[in-house]
């Protein structure tokens, strides 16, 4: 890449044009995405057409809607034209409705329904995320029929490793590897040999869950049926992999209590990022009025017996980053598909086994920091280690509880979201230090 | 899996033999580890030679090595001499090194070597992710001898839809796919098809990064070649969503501040459990301990003024979510290689306008909280909501630099965890507080 901008700026053309032909697409498109548009254009011109389409189905989406507002319209027409289904569908779901319709007015017209029935699958859903460029086989071939007709249409196809067999009404009987079609006698039918026990997904289905069956399955492709075991699609593990990516960045975010977005950092607006963050923060926020009720109601008691309060953040934050640990581990379970709600009881056992574990050593390292390294009573050091044991065992059985119960009730386990867990720890912790402190000071 | 599961209880053998050879391999290991460990070793006795290897190769690490101890010796040997060379070595990780010597003492001088070769590579390499079970081509052959040598040797490959091209020191030359070699003529020269701009990586490149190459280039398979660029092993894709999940799940644990284990949940300890969460707990509670010294520092202020304490746990948490808002984007954003260190400045231009933007927010509506619809004084409600916008400030520019910063170091950005930056954060949140209210109050 940096021979590439070093040609740039040299003006070598012509051997720029060489070295660009020794380059892969992704890397072409990343380079384009950090010139300036002349230079990017420039580039772009010299590319052979093959490579540009594959180069502008590896720009950033963002810059894909850039850069097409840089060549002329017959040049963007010829290019989506020449997209692979899926990045074609990806490309017009970005742009707006008007360009749509002028890239798409010389498309034949079945082909023009069949994009607009793509680009109406749900976000997010297998249906969005599927191509159409597969191979189809009939169950009565041989091995040699099947292998001439992957030779006569492969070239276009988005995988030819996984063959589909259908019936004359598009419904899927079978799939096929390449390399069974490669190992087999060249007189098998290809019914013998098809695997009849696979595993398939329907347009609607989420494309978290069909990340988990490429994933358990190990598989390169696979079939999306409509409600009549039609074959409407294939999704492709490079796909797949994207999936995966943009499902734990979503994660991610929900777990830090921000709306999910798809933009990059750098790409996001002061507006954009603020209305993905400005939300939880001010429900949470509202919510943390409780915190202050009860230090409120206990105004007398801080009165008398300042020292009382400061301890507040430590026991705050000790227990807020327990209860994070119990949380994200629970999230991060249930996501791969490691505890179900049927173990509720089996997590709350062991998390009260760990929480007293864990509370009992923080509370004897706490003691000593407070009494004996430390100038606090032993009665003061005595309670605030006795709630460090309480409010940790009380962080752990929510933080691993709350996310099994969203699950429970349809929601993403994520939006138990350490913020949350952590301002609900809050309050508790604050009404366990004063109840504790109550008994033992008498007050 | 319901329908195994009856056939078994009913005891309906040959039944259950017909139905189980339907089923995939992911799913009968699954079934056996939910089954008692007598029920699993009659399933697994059911199960057609070359089903029960596959079957065995898709149990949990954990679970292999629980049920290798319910077979006799020779099946574990026959069954272990049959698994792919990366199931293989994968097994041999997780037994103790006196069984792996067991295993392997029929196993050929050379074969042992290799396996022993592959047992030192360093966790989480591409060395020890990789197979040797690859096809190797020729330059000098046509199209016609490398589908040839395929079939001929296809059948125990990892994958034969890459293919890659050697010398005679086994030194990479290129890369050709089957696609490729089907639908090119077949006199063609393999030389002049191959690819010679190859991705492949080094054995002791780390997994994280062969898998950012997957997902950039969109490949199915990746050589792994020695510092000579000799061919030494493959990675494939199947194994590389196995690294992204694992490498999330480490990511997670890691800003949740917990240590890395690759036990699943239900399988851990509690001893276990603690060992992974107490250390970090422990450093945090410890340096929570300034939070307090702040806190005795600014005693008889809180004692004059005990309602002064009643917004600290507000302002502490509403400051911890907004920094862990902007950690977590950034965490995530480095990760997926969206921003580098030299976005610094960038980051932090964008970072102090959308912290003022939100701070001014959330300082507005907390200003009606207190003073129009609470309780307080006119000074008191101006200053918690002055002092919100500064830490808020605060709290986004240090959770977005300190990710930058820990990379910069070469320490995983994660390690800058949100319990960290929360730590952090409480402190500077009580000096905050209390020095703007030493300013308007005049103590």
């Amino acid at each position: 890449m940096k021979k590439l901008l070093e040609l740039l700026k040299e003006k070598k053309f012509k051997d720029l044009r060489i070295h660009i032909s020794t380059l892969h697409a992704p890397d072409i498109a990343e380079a384009m995405a950090e010139v300036s548009q002349k230079e990017s254009l420039l580039i772009f011109r010299l590319l052979p057409k093959d490579l540009a389409v594959e180069v502008f189905s590896h720009m950033e989406p963002s810059y894909q809607v850039e850069f097409s507002q840089l060549i002329n319209e017959d040049e963007l027409k010829e290019l989506v034209n020449e997209l692979n289904f899926d990045d074609k569908i990806d490309y017009l779901e970005e742009i707006p409705a008007n360009l749509v319709k002028k890239i798409l007015q010389n498309t034949p017209e079945n082909e023009r329904r069949l994009i607009n029935q793509f680009l109406n699958y749900p976000e997010y859903s297998a249906g969005s995320i599927m191509t159409i460029e597969f191979v189809d086989l009939k169950k009565r071939m041989t091995v040699r029929e099947a292998i001439n007709r992957i030779r006569k249409i492969g070239v276009d196809k988005e995988t030819i490793y996984t063959c589909y067999v259908t019936d004359n009404e598009r419904k899927l009987e079978g799939i096929i590897s390449l390399k069974e079609l490669i190992l087999s006698s060249e007189d098998s039918k290809v019914e013998a040999i098809m695997n009849k026990e696979f595993i398939s997904v329907e347009t609607h289905d989420n494309q978290e869950d069909v990340a988990d069956k490429f994933l358990k399955y190990d598989l390169l492709a696979m079939p999306v049926v409509d409600s009549e075991n039609r074959l409407v699609g294939i999704i492709t593990v490079d796909d797949i992999m994207d999936v995966m990516e943009e499902e734990t960045t979503k994660d991610f975010h929900m777990m830090a209590g921000m709306q999910i977005s798809e933009e990059s950092y750098l790409e996001s607006t002061v507006a954009g990022l603020f209305k993905k963050r400005f939300p939880w923060l001010a429900v949470l926020m509202i919510s943390a009025t409780f915190t202050s009720a009860i230090m409120e109601h206990y105004q007398a008691l801080i009165a008398s017996m300042a020292i009382l309060s400061a301890n507040i953040p430590m026991l705050m934050g000790t227990s807020g980053n327990a209860g994070a640990q119990a949380s994200t581990l629970m999230v991060r379970s249930i996501a791969v598909g490691d505890v179900e709600f049927r173990d509720l009881f089996s997590i709350i056992w062991k998390e009260l086994r760990v929480s007293f574990l864990i509370g009992l050593s923080l509370a004897f390292l706490n003691f000593i920091r407070m009494y004996i390294i430390g100038n606090y009573t032993f009665l003061l050091s005595f309670v605030v280690s006795l709630t460090l044991i309480a409010t940790i065992t009380l962080a752990k059985l929510i933080g691993s509880a709350l996310p099994m119960f969203a699950k429970r009730i349809g929601l993403d386990p994520a939006i138990m979201a350490n913020p949350m867990i952590s301002t609900i720890l809050d309050a508790l912790v604050l009404i366990t230090y004063f109840t504790i402190t109550s008994l033992f000071f008498h007050f």
